[in-house]
């Protein structure tokens, strides 16, 4: 994204409709209202589901715990600020005086909100599929990025490593229960550990799903889940 | 919303292009794979988005604050699980035996997760303007009865109201500071609680923009922004 994309009227190749959108994404609170508070919450909520889908499509095996570590990292206050400042943001941030003697427009959360209000600004101007389009543009290499280590794997994959990159033990896998009709089978297991002791039972139509639901219960014990 | 908008490949007056992505939300991690999780993590992505624009557009004058405590409320756990039942989904969902026998169908956990997971597979099915529509049906009424003392009012109402519903003393505005140039002022005011004791600065634009931000800064110092 160049800067030249970005001036005027323009945000990441954006042409508002309305610049006074534009203007109030870009005005901090400490600069008086109309702010940009309110868009940021409306932003908020648009960039969530774009990369949501995104990380969606892009990983069609990562299960929704996966999913949510994924997105909380991909727009966490210090990604959006870094993306911000590749879009000269803080260049253009309208702040109160106080704000800006104290460098306000390099603060991180300062930043990050701003990107997040210009996002629900985009939106409000021109509708979700503009606005989808423009906050691909600005996320979907770090979208790419996302390690498999984070997504792809499964929980049984990743209680193992767990446990590899501490030197413990493997788990076991006991089958606990097989019950119901052929059509409708239920697979219950229990997955033990010895060091650190913990166990937790899973439940699924295959004793592969039960083995996987007891692994992510383990996980969820060791507080590894993400 | 009658039952019979949700029949066969039908929900909320929603017909299915692909009647396998419905199937898919109605299906409980229980009942084995693909079940309806990564389905649920789009929808609420979506429902966070649809909700956030109405309230957006419901309360032109609500704070941020106030937007995010009413979004949370409209879409907690047991109001989703309320939508569900009235469009009987405990009915369609196909759950594991286990989760059969414990009466899963009528959980609020799995509820709301399907209504969501059904949310998210109408956004695969048909996008988001579409998917918007059917979840503006679910919740308009819901957005339409949050109460104005819940977003309207701003952070002095609300402290005030505090206050005196505690029979406390009013709190003091005093200005501290008052510097910059004719077209960049900044003011900077202390509000103080003689009791509880408390007291938080604020700073803005005009004396009234930093009273409010004091206000917001001990509201919250209360534990009283909700």
């Amino acid at each position: 994204m160049r800067a030249t994309d970005s001036t005027g009227d323009g945000f990441a190749g954006h042409v508002f409709a309305d610049p006074g959108l534009l203007e109030q994404a870009l005005t901090h609170r400490s600069a008086g209202a109309p702010h940009n508070e309110r868009l940021e919450f409306l932003g908020d909520a648009v960039l969530g589901l774009v990369v949501a889908e995104a990380l969606y499509a892009r990983w069609p095996k990562a299960d929704e715990g996966s999913l949510t570590r994924a997105r909380a990292e991909l727009v966490r206050e210090s990604a959006l600020a870094a993306v911000a400042r590749r879009l000269e943001v803080g260049e253009r941030l309208v702040l109160g005086p106080g704000e800006m003697k104290s460098g306000g427009h390099r603060r991180d959360s300062i930043l990050s909100d701003a990107l997040e209000a210009v996002i629900g600004a985009i939106y409000l101007d021109a509708g979700f599929e503009a606005c989808r389009r423009v906050v691909l543009s600005l996320f979907e290499d770090a979208v790419s990025a996302v390690p498999a280590s984070k997504v792809g794997k499964d929980a049984k994959t990743r209680l193992q490593e767990w446990l590899q990159a501490r030197q413990k033990p493997l788990p076991q896998y006991e089958l606990q229960a097989e019950a119901g009709e052929e059509h409708a089978r239920v697979f219950v297991v229990r997955c033990v550990l010895s060091d650190p002791e913990a166990a937790a039972e899973g439940e699924g139509g295959s004793r592969r799903a039960a083995e996987q639901a007891a692994a992510a219960g383990v996980l969820e014990l060791l507080g590894a889940a993400e």
